[in-house]
Protein backbone atom coordinates (compact mmCIF):
# COMPACT_ATOMS: atom_id res chain seq x y z
CA UNK A 1 0.00 0.00 0.00
CA UNK A 2 1.14 3.33 -0.58
CA UNK A 3 -0.11 6.23 1.48
CA UNK A 4 0.07 9.61 0.29
CA UNK A 5 0.66 11.59 3.32
CA UNK A 6 1.27 15.32 4.71
CA UNK A 7 2.86 15.12 8.55
CA UNK A 8 0.63 17.58 9.66
CA UNK A 9 -2.63 16.65 8.59
CA UNK A 10 -5.05 15.47 11.00
CA UNK A 11 -6.68 13.17 7.84
CA UNK A 12 -3.59 11.95 7.19
CA UNK A 13 -3.01 10.92 10.83
CA UNK A 14 -6.24 8.99 10.88
CA UNK A 15 -5.12 6.63 7.95
CA UNK A 16 -1.63 6.42 9.83
CA UNK A 17 -3.19 5.85 13.02
CA UNK A 18 -5.63 3.18 11.37
CA UNK A 19 -2.92 1.37 9.54
CA UNK A 20 -1.03 0.78 12.75
CA UNK A 21 -3.77 -0.37 14.54
CA UNK A 22 -4.26 -2.98 12.00
CA UNK A 23 -0.45 -3.72 11.81
CA UNK A 24 -0.67 -3.24 8.07
CA UNK A 25 3.07 -1.92 6.51
CA UNK A 26 2.44 0.69 3.82
CA UNK A 27 4.83 3.02 2.03
CA UNK A 28 4.35 6.94 2.89
CA UNK A 29 5.10 9.27 0.15
CA UNK A 30 4.91 12.76 1.65
CA UNK A 31 2.58 15.49 -0.46
CA UNK A 32 4.23 19.07 -0.28
CA UNK A 33 1.28 20.79 0.84
CA UNK A 34 2.85 24.28 1.72
CA UNK A 35 4.23 24.02 -2.02
CA UNK A 36 0.41 23.53 -3.68
CA UNK A 37 1.43 20.09 -4.77
CA UNK A 38 -2.27 18.59 -3.81
CA UNK A 39 -3.63 21.04 -6.23
CA UNK A 40 -0.93 20.22 -9.58
CA UNK A 41 -2.60 17.97 -12.40
CA UNK A 42 -0.35 15.10 -11.64
CA UNK A 43 -2.28 14.66 -7.92
CA UNK A 44 -6.07 15.76 -8.86
CA UNK A 45 -5.02 12.94 -10.57
CA UNK A 46 -5.97 11.00 -7.77
CA UNK A 47 -7.83 12.84 -6.07
CA UNK A 48 -9.97 15.28 -7.99
CA UNK A 49 -10.77 17.37 -4.56
CA UNK A 50 -6.68 18.06 -4.45
CA UNK A 51 -7.17 16.72 -0.90
CA UNK A 52 -4.69 14.26 0.95
CA UNK A 53 -4.84 11.54 2.07
CA UNK A 54 -4.74 9.21 -0.74
CA UNK A 55 -4.26 5.50 -0.69
CA UNK A 56 -3.62 3.23 -3.42
CA UNK A 57 -3.68 -0.39 -2.43
CA UNK A 58 -3.93 -3.23 -5.50
CA UNK A 59 -3.77 -0.56 -8.22
CA UNK A 60 -7.02 0.89 -6.59
CA UNK A 61 -7.17 4.37 -5.73
CA UNK A 62 -9.08 5.75 -2.68
CA UNK A 63 -9.04 9.37 -1.83
CA UNK A 64 -11.32 10.63 1.87
CA UNK A 65 -10.17 9.98 4.76
CA UNK A 66 -13.16 8.02 5.96
CA UNK A 67 -13.97 6.07 2.72
CA UNK A 68 -10.09 5.13 3.34
CA UNK A 69 -10.81 3.74 7.01
CA UNK A 70 -14.07 2.63 5.47
CA UNK A 71 -11.62 0.39 2.92
CA UNK A 72 -9.01 -0.72 5.38
CA UNK A 73 -11.64 -1.63 8.17
CA UNK A 74 -13.58 -3.75 5.29
CA UNK A 75 -10.47 -5.25 3.49
CA UNK A 76 -8.29 -5.66 6.60
CA UNK A 77 -9.84 -5.36 9.75
CA UNK A 78 -12.38 -8.34 10.33
CA UNK A 79 -15.60 -6.70 10.96
CA UNK A 80 -14.00 -5.21 14.20
CA UNK A 81 -13.68 -2.20 13.20
CA UNK A 82 -16.44 -2.04 11.00
CA UNK A 83 -19.16 -4.76 11.92
CA UNK A 84 -21.56 -5.88 9.12
CA UNK A 85 -24.87 -5.40 11.16
CA UNK A 86 -27.30 -2.39 10.11
CA UNK A 87 -27.08 -0.37 13.73
CA UNK A 88 -23.57 -0.66 13.66
CA UNK A 89 -23.09 0.76 9.97
CA UNK A 90 -25.42 3.35 10.64
CA UNK A 91 -24.15 4.23 13.93
CA UNK A 92 -20.44 4.53 12.85
CA UNK A 93 -21.97 6.77 9.63
CA UNK A 94 -23.57 9.42 11.94
CA UNK A 95 -19.82 9.90 13.04
CA UNK A 96 -18.03 9.48 10.05
CA UNK A 97 -20.71 12.43 8.75
CA UNK A 98 -19.78 14.45 11.30
CA UNK A 99 -16.10 14.14 11.21
CA UNK A 100 -16.79 15.12 7.09
CA UNK A 101 -18.63 17.75 8.46
CA UNK A 102 -18.82 19.56 11.56
CA UNK A 103 -15.46 18.52 12.58
CA UNK A 104 -13.77 19.51 9.73
CA UNK A 105 -15.24 23.02 9.80
CA UNK A 106 -14.92 23.78 13.60
CA UNK A 107 -12.01 22.18 15.46
CA UNK A 108 -9.88 21.41 12.03
CA UNK A 109 -10.52 24.52 10.30
CA UNK A 110 -10.04 26.57 13.79
CA UNK A 111 -6.44 24.49 13.96
CA UNK A 112 -5.61 25.14 10.14
CA UNK A 113 -6.49 28.76 10.76
CA UNK A 114 -4.03 29.27 13.51
CA UNK A 115 -1.46 26.59 12.27
CA UNK A 116 -0.98 28.20 9.08
CA UNK A 117 -2.27 31.55 8.96
CA UNK A 118 -5.31 30.78 6.38
CA UNK A 119 -7.73 33.66 6.11
CA UNK A 120 -11.29 31.64 7.14
CA UNK A 121 -13.28 32.79 9.21
CA UNK A 122 -12.00 32.10 12.90
CA UNK A 123 -15.14 32.81 14.69
CA UNK A 124 -17.42 30.30 12.53
CA UNK A 125 -15.24 27.42 13.39
CA UNK A 126 -15.53 28.51 17.32
CA UNK A 127 -19.40 28.76 16.94
CA UNK A 128 -19.34 25.05 15.46
CA UNK A 129 -17.08 23.37 17.68
CA UNK A 130 -18.57 24.85 20.60
CA UNK A 131 -21.74 23.27 19.55
CA UNK A 132 -20.57 20.06 19.21
CA UNK A 133 -18.56 19.74 21.80
CA UNK A 134 -20.87 19.15 24.38
CA UNK A 135 -22.74 16.69 22.13
CA UNK A 136 -19.84 14.43 22.19
CA UNK A 137 -19.22 15.01 25.80
CA UNK A 138 -22.74 13.73 26.52
CA UNK A 139 -22.70 10.89 24.14
CA UNK A 140 -19.73 9.65 25.79
CA UNK A 141 -20.89 10.40 29.36
CA UNK A 142 -23.42 7.06 28.35
CA UNK A 143 -21.06 5.59 25.87
CA UNK A 144 -18.00 3.96 26.47
CA UNK A 145 -16.91 4.61 22.70
CA UNK A 146 -18.91 6.13 19.93
CA UNK A 147 -20.89 3.84 17.83
CA UNK A 148 -20.20 0.39 19.71
CA UNK A 149 -19.41 -1.71 22.88
CA UNK A 150 -15.55 -1.30 21.47
CA UNK A 151 -13.41 1.02 19.46
CA UNK A 152 -14.83 1.01 15.58
CA UNK A 153 -13.45 3.23 12.86
CA UNK A 154 -16.08 5.97 14.28
CA UNK A 155 -13.47 6.73 17.08
CA UNK A 156 -10.70 6.85 15.08
CA UNK A 157 -12.62 9.31 12.23
CA UNK A 158 -13.42 12.22 15.48
CA UNK A 159 -10.33 11.32 17.64
CA UNK A 160 -7.68 13.31 15.78
CA UNK A 161 -9.28 16.87 15.61
CA UNK A 162 -10.46 16.79 19.42
CA UNK A 163 -6.95 15.60 20.42
CA UNK A 164 -5.62 18.47 18.28
CA UNK A 165 -8.05 20.98 18.87
CA UNK A 166 -5.78 23.28 21.54
CA UNK A 167 -3.78 23.99 18.47
CA UNK A 168 -6.48 26.24 17.07
CA UNK A 169 -7.09 27.36 20.70
CA UNK A 170 -9.72 25.31 21.74
CA UNK A 171 -9.83 24.08 25.17
CA UNK A 172 -11.09 20.35 26.01
CA UNK A 173 -11.03 21.45 30.18
CA UNK A 174 -14.46 20.77 30.64
CA UNK A 175 -15.13 17.65 28.68
CA UNK A 176 -14.23 15.56 30.71
CA UNK A 177 -15.58 12.37 29.38
CA UNK A 178 -13.87 13.33 25.80
CA UNK A 179 -11.04 13.24 27.53
CA UNK A 180 -11.28 10.20 29.18
CA UNK A 181 -12.45 8.57 25.74
CA UNK A 182 -8.72 10.14 24.35
CA UNK A 183 -7.01 8.09 27.15
CA UNK A 184 -8.55 4.99 25.94
CA UNK A 185 -7.64 5.65 22.49
CA UNK A 186 -4.29 6.78 23.26
CA UNK A 187 -3.89 3.30 25.44
CA UNK A 188 -5.00 0.93 22.17
CA UNK A 189 -1.99 -1.79 21.43
CA UNK A 190 0.32 0.13 18.39
CA UNK A 191 -1.38 3.68 18.54
CA UNK A 192 1.09 5.85 17.36
CA UNK A 193 1.49 9.96 18.33
CA UNK A 194 -0.04 12.42 16.88
CA UNK A 195 1.76 14.98 14.67
CA UNK A 196 3.42 17.72 16.62
CA UNK A 197 3.03 21.19 14.93
CA UNK A 198 5.00 23.09 17.31
CA UNK A 199 8.43 21.11 16.92
CA UNK A 200 8.08 20.82 13.44
CA UNK A 201 7.21 24.46 13.01
CA UNK B 1 -40.92 2.59 10.79
CA UNK B 2 -41.69 6.45 11.55
CA UNK B 3 -39.83 9.22 9.74
CA UNK B 4 -39.52 13.03 11.45
CA UNK B 5 -39.73 14.71 8.32
CA UNK B 6 -39.84 18.33 6.56
CA UNK B 7 -41.24 17.98 3.04
CA UNK B 8 -38.88 20.68 1.58
CA UNK B 9 -35.71 19.46 3.00
CA UNK B 10 -33.50 17.44 0.72
CA UNK B 11 -32.05 15.54 3.31
CA UNK B 12 -35.60 14.38 4.27
CA UNK B 13 -36.48 13.62 0.42
CA UNK B 14 -33.56 11.35 -0.01
CA UNK B 15 -35.02 9.26 3.19
CA UNK B 16 -38.60 9.44 1.60
CA UNK B 17 -36.98 8.41 -2.12
CA UNK B 18 -35.11 5.74 -0.52
CA UNK B 19 -37.99 4.36 1.43
CA UNK B 20 -40.47 4.22 -1.62
CA UNK B 21 -36.83 2.32 -3.76
CA UNK B 22 -37.91 -0.10 -1.31
CA UNK B 23 -40.91 -0.56 -1.50
CA UNK B 24 -40.69 0.13 2.75
CA UNK B 25 -44.29 1.56 4.30
CA UNK B 26 -43.63 4.24 7.07
CA UNK B 27 -45.40 6.62 9.27
CA UNK B 28 -44.42 10.08 8.73
CA UNK B 29 -44.43 13.00 11.71
CA UNK B 30 -44.04 16.42 9.99
CA UNK B 31 -41.61 18.53 12.14
CA UNK B 32 -42.33 22.00 12.52
CA UNK B 33 -38.58 23.12 11.19
CA UNK B 34 -40.06 27.32 10.65
CA UNK B 35 -41.46 27.05 14.45
CA UNK B 36 -38.54 26.10 15.78
CA UNK B 37 -39.92 22.43 17.00
CA UNK B 38 -36.20 20.87 16.01
CA UNK B 39 -34.38 22.66 18.27
CA UNK B 40 -37.08 21.65 21.42
CA UNK B 41 -36.22 19.35 23.88
CA UNK B 42 -38.14 16.35 22.80
CA UNK B 43 -36.47 16.97 19.67
CA UNK B 44 -32.81 16.95 20.52
CA UNK B 45 -33.44 13.89 22.55
CA UNK B 46 -33.95 12.35 19.00
CA UNK B 47 -31.23 14.08 17.57
CA UNK B 48 -29.12 16.36 19.57
CA UNK B 49 -27.64 18.46 16.27
CA UNK B 50 -31.66 19.35 15.74
CA UNK B 51 -31.94 18.12 11.90
CA UNK B 52 -33.91 16.42 10.52
CA UNK B 53 -34.48 13.59 9.18
CA UNK B 54 -34.48 11.22 12.30
CA UNK B 55 -35.77 7.85 11.76
CA UNK B 56 -37.33 5.46 14.52
CA UNK B 57 -37.54 1.66 13.55
CA UNK B 58 -37.72 -1.12 16.16
CA UNK B 59 -37.27 1.05 18.80
CA UNK B 60 -33.82 2.24 17.39
CA UNK B 61 -33.16 5.98 16.51
CA UNK B 62 -31.22 7.19 13.83
CA UNK B 63 -30.63 10.36 13.07
CA UNK B 64 -28.23 11.93 9.56
CA UNK B 65 -29.43 11.39 6.20
CA UNK B 66 -26.44 9.14 5.28
CA UNK B 67 -26.72 7.00 8.11
CA UNK B 68 -29.88 6.53 7.41
CA UNK B 69 -29.28 5.60 3.60
CA UNK B 70 -26.73 3.40 5.33
CA UNK B 71 -29.07 1.42 8.26
CA UNK B 72 -32.23 1.09 5.18
CA UNK B 73 -29.75 -0.31 2.86
CA UNK B 74 -28.05 -2.79 4.77
CA UNK B 75 -31.41 -3.55 6.62
CA UNK B 76 -33.42 -3.68 3.65
CA UNK B 77 -31.63 -4.08 0.87
CA UNK B 78 -30.03 -6.62 0.40
CA UNK B 79 -26.41 -5.56 -0.32
CA UNK B 80 -27.69 -3.69 -3.69
CA UNK B 81 -27.59 -0.57 -2.46
CA UNK B 82 -24.70 -1.02 -0.62
CA UNK B 83 -22.45 -3.72 -1.14
CA UNK B 84 -20.50 -5.63 1.20
CA UNK B 85 -17.07 -5.23 -0.31
CA UNK B 86 -14.56 -2.82 0.48
CA UNK B 87 -13.71 -1.07 -3.15
CA UNK B 88 -17.56 -0.32 -3.31
CA UNK B 89 -18.15 0.66 0.55
CA UNK B 90 -14.95 2.74 0.04
CA UNK B 91 -16.45 4.21 -3.32
CA UNK B 92 -19.75 5.05 -1.52
CA UNK B 93 -18.32 6.79 1.45
CA UNK B 94 -16.25 9.39 -0.62
CA UNK B 95 -19.67 10.20 -1.84
CA UNK B 96 -21.70 10.37 1.59
CA UNK B 97 -18.51 12.28 2.84
CA UNK B 98 -18.82 14.43 -0.22
CA UNK B 99 -22.90 15.04 0.35
CA UNK B 100 -22.67 15.39 4.18
CA UNK B 101 -19.38 18.36 3.44
CA UNK B 102 -19.26 19.74 0.14
CA UNK B 103 -22.93 19.69 -1.21
CA UNK B 104 -24.38 20.69 2.54
CA UNK B 105 -22.19 23.64 2.21
CA UNK B 106 -22.59 24.36 -1.53
CA UNK B 107 -25.64 23.59 -3.29
CA UNK B 108 -27.85 23.24 -0.31
CA UNK B 109 -26.57 26.10 1.84
CA UNK B 110 -26.86 28.23 -1.65
CA UNK B 111 -30.93 26.63 -1.65
CA UNK B 112 -31.31 27.27 2.03
CA UNK B 113 -30.09 30.98 1.90
CA UNK B 114 -32.62 31.79 -1.65
CA UNK B 115 -35.85 29.95 -0.36
CA UNK B 116 -35.41 30.56 3.27
CA UNK B 117 -33.62 34.10 3.50
CA UNK B 118 -30.80 32.26 5.65
CA UNK B 119 -28.14 35.37 6.55
CA UNK B 120 -25.71 32.65 5.36
CA UNK B 121 -22.27 33.24 2.82
CA UNK B 122 -23.98 32.77 -0.78
CA UNK B 123 -20.84 33.31 -2.47
CA UNK B 124 -18.75 30.90 -0.46
CA UNK B 125 -21.47 28.34 -0.71
CA UNK B 126 -21.74 29.29 -5.09
CA UNK B 127 -17.30 29.24 -4.99
CA UNK B 128 -17.77 25.51 -3.18
CA UNK B 129 -20.60 24.77 -5.60
CA UNK B 130 -18.23 25.44 -8.36
CA UNK B 131 -15.37 23.89 -7.54
CA UNK B 132 -17.46 20.38 -7.15
CA UNK B 133 -20.53 20.46 -9.85
CA UNK B 134 -17.47 20.35 -12.73
CA UNK B 135 -15.67 17.36 -10.36
CA UNK B 136 -19.00 15.29 -10.46
CA UNK B 137 -19.64 16.19 -14.16
CA UNK B 138 -16.31 14.60 -14.93
CA UNK B 139 -16.80 11.89 -13.03
CA UNK B 140 -20.05 10.84 -14.30
CA UNK B 141 -18.71 11.39 -18.16
CA UNK B 142 -16.49 8.18 -17.24
CA UNK B 143 -18.94 5.97 -14.98
CA UNK B 144 -22.80 5.59 -15.36
CA UNK B 145 -23.31 5.71 -12.10
CA UNK B 146 -21.56 7.45 -9.08
CA UNK B 147 -19.92 4.80 -6.69
CA UNK B 148 -20.69 1.45 -8.63
CA UNK B 149 -22.06 -0.47 -11.74
CA UNK B 150 -25.41 0.02 -10.79
CA UNK B 151 -27.29 2.51 -8.36
CA UNK B 152 -26.06 2.52 -5.08
CA UNK B 153 -27.04 4.77 -1.78
CA UNK B 154 -24.42 7.22 -3.43
CA UNK B 155 -26.35 8.31 -5.76
CA UNK B 156 -29.24 8.48 -3.98
CA UNK B 157 -27.38 11.25 -1.31
CA UNK B 158 -26.36 13.20 -3.47
CA UNK B 159 -29.25 13.74 -5.88
CA UNK B 160 -31.79 15.18 -4.28
CA UNK B 161 -29.54 19.06 -3.48
CA UNK B 162 -28.05 18.42 -7.30
CA UNK B 163 -31.97 18.39 -8.55
CA UNK B 164 -33.08 21.19 -6.36
CA UNK B 165 -29.98 23.75 -7.26
CA UNK B 166 -31.73 25.51 -8.94
CA UNK B 167 -33.68 26.86 -6.39
CA UNK B 168 -30.30 28.56 -5.05
CA UNK B 169 -29.79 30.36 -8.11
CA UNK B 170 -27.16 27.18 -9.39
CA UNK B 171 -27.28 26.40 -13.14
CA UNK B 172 -26.76 22.80 -14.06
CA UNK B 173 -26.94 23.91 -17.64
CA UNK B 174 -23.36 22.87 -18.60
CA UNK B 175 -23.22 20.02 -16.86
CA UNK B 176 -24.48 17.15 -19.01
CA UNK B 177 -23.37 14.64 -17.24
CA UNK B 178 -25.46 15.42 -14.24
CA UNK B 179 -28.44 15.82 -16.03
CA UNK B 180 -28.49 12.69 -18.11
CA UNK B 181 -27.69 10.96 -14.43
CA UNK B 182 -30.43 12.63 -12.94
CA UNK B 183 -32.45 11.43 -16.21
CA UNK B 184 -31.40 7.79 -14.92
CA UNK B 185 -32.65 8.01 -11.26
CA UNK B 186 -35.57 9.82 -12.21
CA UNK B 187 -36.45 7.00 -14.10
CA UNK B 188 -36.13 4.29 -11.47
CA UNK B 189 -38.67 1.99 -10.36
CA UNK B 190 -40.79 3.85 -7.79
CA UNK B 191 -39.33 7.06 -8.06
CA UNK B 192 -40.87 9.50 -6.14
CA UNK B 193 -40.94 13.47 -7.35
CA UNK B 194 -38.68 16.54 -5.67
CA UNK B 195 -40.30 18.76 -2.98
CA UNK B 196 -41.90 21.76 -4.54
CA UNK B 197 -41.00 24.81 -2.96
CA UNK B 198 -42.21 27.19 -5.37
CA UNK B 199 -45.82 25.24 -5.57
CA UNK B 200 -45.75 25.46 -1.33
CA UNK B 201 -44.43 29.41 -1.10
Amino acid sequence: MILYDFELSGNCYKIRLMLSLLGQDYEKKSVQVAAGENKAEAFLQLNPKGEVPVLEDSDQIFADSGAILVYLATQYGEQYWLPCDAVSQARIQYWLATASNEIQHGPSAARVIKLFNVPWDYAQAVQITDTLLPQIDQHLSQHHWLAAEHVTIADIAVYPYLALAEEGDINLGVYRHIRQWQKQIEALPNYIALPQATAMA
